[in-house]
């Protein structure tokens, strides 16, 4: 695969205020970043996205993936983010991206979803769902289950030190250790979980053979995106909504909510999962 | 004030499904609805959101006020909810929205923000901001703050039994008892602010002298809708995000976050606030 040409701009995670406790002492607090990020795309504004800024070329690629502007990070010459400018400049290869997708129509309908409840997703967001297929023999332990519970748990995240993000977790679902590939936090849920998609296509991973963890809601564009990455397991730490249930027993997708401690949910896809002594839902 | 005609739309809050737990139990779990809502203003496509359904109405009316498409409640001349189609008919007075305003160029520049990160506003987030004012005399005591936090601990709320939601209360700052005057709760956090900045317009309801709650993170997006309400209390159980703060300072509004339990962080406007036994920060 030929990679695009990237720049590596992370901003910093955390920055340093101080607030006044209820006992009236002045307490040092780390709080995380957020800074809009606007996306050109061969030189038309397309959309600005604010961010905790710690993958800021993945999260481009990823959000170009996930509203499927783009069919392929080969499309792709340049993602270069400047932080004087709170850009990041995309080149595709021909660089003619608006005339020839005729995108502009498709903008014309958008769809907010319930990212926090109010993300776009130009088009139709179910056009692409009945033809997400999953390995046929893709299976998933309860041993395997808790560790990327117990990884999650031990992650030195940014949430840990300052709150107010939402972390996603690209695992491997190919031992027993359920090993962390990714770990992506942002002040939107949505663009954690673009930009670990954002680094799939850059790393040229395919999702069939891993799992995917977030901190966040399985609302249904949650679902929708692990579905389109190709990934059979959908992990969270929180609960789910009706239409994230609906969509996800449409797909086939195993999900699990609630994963906290030694408890879970099984919601769907029960017939991939299996307890640790042997017991398989049929 | 002429009020809009207005259906009165509801959804169900909760469904149940099936789950399997860690014991290979099978639980009836309740789960928090999400439904699509395209609204259409004078009969144009404007945006879908995804939302529990609870005030679709009030949803309609906050959505369109902080976004800035309108200037007052007594624009509208009616507000028609129909789950047949997803849909609501927003109609203005005039009837001709599109023509006057010239809005159409506006669309051309979205932000996307942090709601979960991608949330939309029309135009330019900060070109209102330096004329916010809340009251001289507004002062939220150490105790009333504590009314809040007890007040909202014990409602009812979707949130308890089914999780995946956001809450939002608008509470009264004029007595010792901090009660709750709306409660909103959304999939999408910004569904449920929206929601009651449309019930305080229907209802011809100021900023000056209430307190917002929000569980949500104090991000940009947040700081700046409860400012353009005109409330100069902004409460939260999370935390804040460096552009939340940074918004908070410039418009002057008092932030306290991480409201849990007898524990509270100041972050900013504390001139304010004052504690129970009569101090109040310089």
């Amino acid at each position: 695969m030929q990679r695009p040409a990237l720049t590596n701009a992370a901003r910093p995670a955390t920055y340093e205020v101080d607030a006044i406790n209820e006992r009236g002492e002045v307490v040092p607090t780390p709080i995380a970043g957020e800074h809009p990020l606007t996306l050109y795309l061969d030189k038309r504004e397309l959309v600005t996205l604010m961010t905790l800024g710690g993958a800021p070329e993945a999260l481009a690629i990823g959000y170009l993936r996930n509203q499927r502007l783009l069919r392929s990070v080969e499309e792709l010459a340049a993602v270069q983010v400047d932080w004087e400018t709170d850009s990041v400049a995309i080149t595709t290869r021909s660089g003619d991206f608006w005339e020839r997708k005729g995108i502009e129509d498709k903008l014309g309908k958008r769809t907010v979803t319930s990212g926090c409840g109010q993300g776009t997703v130009f088009g139709d967001l179910m056009e692409e769902i009945d033809q997400v297929t999953f390995p046929a023999d893709a299976r998933l332990s309860e041993e395997v289950l808790y560790a990327v519970m117990d990884n999650v748990r031990k992650y030195e995240s940014i949430y840990k030190q300052a709150g107010a993000v939402h972390g996603c977790a690209l695992c491997a679902n190919s031992g027993e250790r359920g090993e962390i590939m990714m770990f992506v936090e942002d002040v939107g849920r949505h663009n954690a979980v673009d930009a670990i998609a954002g680094q799939m296509w850059l790393d040229g991973l395919t999702g069939g053979d891993k799992i995917f963890y977030t901190t966040g809601r399985l609302t249904s564009e949650m679902v929708i995106k692990c579905a389109q990455m190709g990934i059979p397991f959908l992990l969270s730490r929180s609960g789910l909504t009706q239409m994230g249930h609906e969509i996800a027993e449409r797909t086939g997708i195993t999900m699990i909510g609630r994963c906290q401690g030694k408890h879970y949910l099984l919601f769907t896809g029960k017939q991939r999962f299996s307890k640790t002594l042997g017991t398989q839902y049929a």
